[in-house]
């Protein structure tokens, strides 16, 4: 058993777990006590616990806006973690340039954990890509590589430890419309290859975020969290809590499968005035999480 | 009984109506549906049921802003009902001023269920705010009256059936610094003069506010709702979910009392750019009551 299929599996057995000595504090206690407290009807008292996954940003979101407002809205949304999109750090950038941007993302206070989507239709896109993650020191490529360059992907990814984390994009995407289809691509390659889930292209693709988080926990690498006004093609971003996701319950399966990676924001409503939308999205999902009994993030 | 201590009874005794053939559809059994659905560690399907109360806006939140800004600021929220503080509407507004207001705020889809905070220190502000209140149609004015002006208020309260709903300021207000020391004074007058809880200010008092919804809940008129840093004086307004204040419990503890009123975000912090906040705000309480199982308001 590898490192990703054992997270996987501790997930998947929390909730034995949890009533056992094994559970110990932390997230699994404050399960118990939330549980305890709702048969009383009243909350834990505090703020207790944590939840195994950060939260963070999908610089998509601020795609109208430059590299210093984007890191000074991440901040004041309180995230620590963001994920850049090409607009506020070129794919062909110098390996100088990359470093010098990155050197402004830490001064911020923040991780530059990952960078996406970035799309890969060539073989000098894979090398490129993975020079680029390389030199911003991301431990994540949230990618869409052609079919036929995932094993060149898989070389890449074991000669640089780098992971690859692929992106479905709904039910109009002819490579990846969902979470299965990449899965289907991808579970006999390196466990360093996984999915990128988001939540608002499965639900457009008229499947359960919760369901794709449970059935592919092994390859779980990254979440874009949102919400969509239907579960169609027709469907679009909108302030989470807002739509037809049912939130709370994929907050949960990501507790209980044991997901240890980020959930990022990625708002493509109002793109020139994206900070309200965002910042209520944030609000909902701390506000879920509290009130989950693991206190917000 | 009268009718505000008869709302009072039947949300006390909501947590043995769940579970008997009373509790049927709505709060309570989706209350029933959640405590299930957690033994399991799944969240109900869908967002079930509804809250007995209802969020708003208390537009001293946009002081800065005008009146056109205020009620578009408040739809982008995606809130129904709103609460002027005088910056938007005057308190010596001629009745005619009023009424063209009060159409602006209808043709914005907006209720104004209340004014306030209102201050009265002479009978003829008692009269004044009564006036306004009356023209604007609103259903409570949001006061701080001079003890020795409870009596004319009382006969205003009779006169006109407008509700008078007591702010507590916190530990530095000499007139009304708690919950307490306003119920004290009105518990005995007309059961529609009660309170106004400002659970930024309560928490600031050290004092807890669900146990003050909970102890004075037949006399709860209306709810500021806010987060603060810390439970003392020093105490200052931030994001809901980001200080000190127990908000699950909190709304449990409405829910569980049967609070039928609003609960106004009131959001003094970065009053000239205060919208990110609110709607963080706003996205947290709303996230709070889908996990809790009662749906988003």
């Amino acid at each position: 058993m590898d490192g990703y299929s054992r997270r996987a599996f501790m997930g998947r057995t929390a909730a034995f777990l949890a009533g056992s000595a094994a559970g110990g504090k932390g997230i699994l206690s404050a399960l118990d006590v939330k549980s305890a407290a709702d048969k009383q009807g009243v909350a834990p008292a505090g703020k207790p616990g944590g939840v195994p996954f950060r939260l963070g940003l999908a610089s998509y979101t601020f795609r109208e806006y430059s590299l210093e407002e984007t890191l000074a809205m991440t901040v004041r949304l309180g995230l620590k973690r963001i994920t850049f999109k090409d607009f506020h750090l070129p794919l062909q950038s110098s390996d100088e340039d990359i470093k010098l941007t990155v050197t402004k993302v830490r001064a911020a206070g923040l991780e530059l954990y990952a960078g996406g989507v970035i799309y890969m239709k060539l073989p000098e896109e894979v090398q490129n890509a993975f020079r680029y993650a390389r030199a911003a020191g991301m431990d994540i490529i949230i990618g869409v590589p052609e079919h036929d360059l995932l094993p060149l992907v898989e070389q890449k990814v074991k000669a640089t430890g780098i992971k690859v984390a692929i992106h479905n994009h709904g039910p109009t995407d002819p490579v990846y419309p969902t979470p299965e289809s990449a899965y289907e691509r991808i579970k006999h390659l390196d466990g360093r290859i996984g999915l990128c889930l988001d939540i608002g292209h499965t639900q457009r693709a008229d499947t359960d975020p919760s369901l794709s988080a449970e059935r592919f926990a092994d390859r779980l690498l990254d979440v874009h969290i949102k919400d969509v006004t239907s579960a169609d093609r027709e469907g679009g971003t909108v302030e989470i809590g807002r739509g037809v996701i049912d939130i709370p319950k994929f907050l949960r399966t990501l507790i209980r499968i044991g997901y240890d990676g980020t959930a990022s924001f990625e708002f493509e409503k109002d793109g020139k005035d994206p900070l309200p939308g965002v910042a209520e999205s944030v609000g909902f999902i701390r506000g879920c999480l509290s009130a989950i009994g693991v206190g917000p993030l």
